[in-house]
């Protein structure tokens, strides 16, 4: 299974031990058969503690959730919310301004999401280096994540609870690395245009 | 000052000792004064170690970048691109996907940016385990992150290489998390909407 997968023998002892890969059919004392479904875990495995860049504590929950997913699935997508971290801790002011900043955009969150937290420490931060312009570039950072939201939401296959956490999960781990980085190369062709394009007009 | 600024004394020999933070005027053989810059550069530091998740070697490079700013803004994206990381290796052919997709967009940038490692490797991630519809929304995402990127531009002030240098550095790493959180509670909304919401039409 190890070579097929291209993943290092002592690798995938490690996530037997740590329960991300289940056993496969024992065939002697010190032998397990494994299927195609031990080498399809293992490449979610993989994306999951790799490009995702979960802890193993937070690939372990993801992979329970899709084993195991809930029946509805707004609860899959705060379950993952909550599964799949950061771990942030915020005060309770700047957890205050989080929530009112959720509720001027008229949007419906459970009022424990760990997300809250992980906006509260941004907004914290951006405040402690001192970014111009942030409250203007915070309301229209949250219309564009409306957006985004909105194509993730209506792509949630419901053909099986199954297929619909799956999604969430990977789609939550997975796009977040894809977004960042076409953000950023999106940033140099603006920046191109602005500082070094033909019209360029002296400063 | 380190008193002042909330952070353990071990911490700040700590930063001192690895080049983050410049040394105070000695006012004997074992004690230094330190002033407001320090403490500013302080509150610096720790939102980038912190709420920006760089590492140390990565906050030491964004710190030169804004101690001696490149003279084209242009370049300071480009640089802070590099510097900030995350790094990430990826296949040629997977690069030269990366690339095909910032063409079609029209975008021009770096050919060794590493945001295209970046972009490389989430695209082979989400492939590995499957995202359906993934070619629709990787194209609904780079629309986005232009309009991101168009705001994060336009805000870059002009009144010196300093301020613009501190700004993109600031920007590319706490503005990331805070879209992250936005993202993260916009899908909470639209979920409740899609899933739970008075519109549900059965199955």
């Amino acid at each position: 299974m190890a070579r097929r997968a291209g993943v290092p023998v002592g690798t995938v002892k490690y996530y037997l031990r740590e329960g991300l890969l289940p056993a496969g059919t024992p065939t002697s004392a010190t032998q397990a058969q494994y299927g195609e479904e031990h080498v399809e875990r293992l490449a979610l495995i993989r994306v999951l503690v790799g490009t995702g860049g979960l802890t193993v504590a937070a690939a372990r929950a993801a992979l329970q959730m899709i084993d195991a997913p809930a029946p509805s699935i707004h609860e899959v997508i705060g379950t993952a919310h909550q599964a799949i971290g950061p771990e942030v801790t915020a005060e309770p002011e700047a957890l205050d301004r989080a929530r009112s900043l959720v509720e001027a955009q008229g949007w419906q969150v459970a009022c424990d999401s760990p997300a809250l937290a992980q906006l509260a420490a941004a907004l914290d931060a951006c405040d402690a280096v001192g970014i111009p312009g942030m409250e203007r570039l915070v309301g229209r950072y949250a219309a564009v994540a409306e957006q985004l939201a909105a194509f993730d939401v209506a792509a949630v296959p419901t053909t099986s609870p199954a297929d619909a956490v799956r999604f969430v999960v990977a789609g939550t781990v997975l796009l977040e690395p894809l977004l960042l980085a076409l953000r950023r190369l999106a940033q140099q062709d603006a920046s191109f245009r602005r500082f070094e394009g033909p019209d360029v007009t002296p400063g």
